[in-house]
């Protein structure tokens, strides 16, 4: 979104408007040091305050990072392309030019914790799930990292009285994952609904997925449905904000 | 997502975790006042800053705001769900229940600000309308009100070369709006992709929106494309992070 009415904004916000075009024109690149509070005052003429403020701004937005004594960073952090509809990867569509730049081919998500356990189902769950009050649920909780860094916490929910006894509710599910086990026990999900909303982190997100003070959540409640119109999965997914882009294709009407 | 590791909460978060449970029973509704710093001091033997502490955290969150001299209160504002897909809307899909709930059906978006202007296109949207560099762009504005808040601001980029004289370049675009316009040029879009971000929004954002400190924005950039896979459209949106819920639904493979 292009910014207007510059001759009003504070002088900190202009500093800060200037060094983001600098990181948009690629002048700063990822992992570059910016210039610091001392480099700032004498270009602009600015108390050291505005200048730390300036600064701020670059970290409050996620594209900047303060590392301790060593100064402020362009983010390194490259956003990972989450594609809500996969099958259309290679088309025509897939192949126009996006907005925002972001590479995910050539690496890896990488699950640092897992666990299967039997549960109550929250009622929330419980209600799209269409499990009876106080039925359990078989609780898949994931973690994924990127390039050494959590960018995604996965908590899937599934009726435990259908998953007891199968590889669904073991750690490892086997190939294919739980949608392949599913499909073994005739129950194979062939339509999603995904829900995406923002919020800042609860302090417990914030730790579990190491993000940078002022960096939002994304979460993504994906349910699972099979061809007979029944929820078989909903998984709640907690995402880093500053990581991801999501993208959705769809036809007109 | 269900807390756990309560026994190492801190007291300010197990008196704030306390509080959303009763907002999610419906213990306190929207427009209810919660309990107030007197009240927390004296319901759980804390000090003054623990019980704003908990306070805080609901706020930050979006889910209580503070009205001066009155209180906190359990935010009001009821979810918008804005449907990526909305040919899917009257199917069996539909009919699931949700996680989260939301209701427009009886409300009306108002827009509050509209302008259609002839401007130089922003680079980044240059390359994806296939512009040369420096053309320049049909770009039009709105804002949209929902019961008197500000929740979105959308920016949309055409080719100037094709709107000119056309009523895409007048704030009326007309009945139907700017896509029976691009028909009327044999431009009809017929498929779209959607981008989806989350970052804190800038001091200007947060000013249009009339955002309450602490909440995030949601950035939507929908490339619109004719059959011949042409991109004949860039809207890019701002969204209020505590007002929307966003849908998508799609087939499996």
């Amino acid at each position: 979104m292009p910014s207007d009415g510059s001759g009003r904004q504070p002088k900190y916000q202009r500093i800060a408007a200037e060094l983001k075009a600098a990181i948009r024109s690629g002048r700063y690149g990822p992992g570059d040091r910016l210039p610091g509070e001392n480099d700032l005052m004498a270009a602009h003429g600015v108390a050291r305050m505005t200048a730390r403020q300036a600064l701020g701004v670059l970290q409050a937005e996620g594209l900047a990072e303060a590392r301790k004594g060593a100064g402020v960073f362009v983010r390194e952090f490259r956003l990972i392309r989450r594609r809500g509809i996969q099958r259309l990867a290679a088309d025509v569509w897939s192949q126009g030019r996006s907005i925002w730049a972001a590479d995910t081919e050539d690496r890896e998500l990488v699950v640092d914790f897992l666990s299967a356990t039997d549960e109550p189902a929250p009622s929330a769950i419980a209600v799209v799930l269409g499990l009876a009050e106080g039925a359990r649920a078989c609780v898949r909780r994931r973690r994924f990292l990127l390039d050494g860094k959590p960018v995604l916490l996965a908590t899937s929910y599934l009726d435990a009285a259908l998953t007891a006894g199968t590889a669904i509710a073991e750690p490892d599910s086997g190939p294919g994952g739980i949608y392949a086990r599913l499909a073994d026990l005739g129950r194979e999900p062939v339509r999603f609904r995904e829900e995406v909303r923002s919020r800042m982190p609860t302090p417990e997100e914030a730790d579990r997925l190491g993000l940078v003070p002022g960096t939002p959540v994304v979460l993504v409640c994906r349910t699972a449905y099979t061809a007979d119109g029944h929820a078989v999965e909903v998984n709640e997914m907690t995402l880093d904000a500053s990581a991801y882009v999501l993208e959705y294709e769809f036809d007109a009407q």
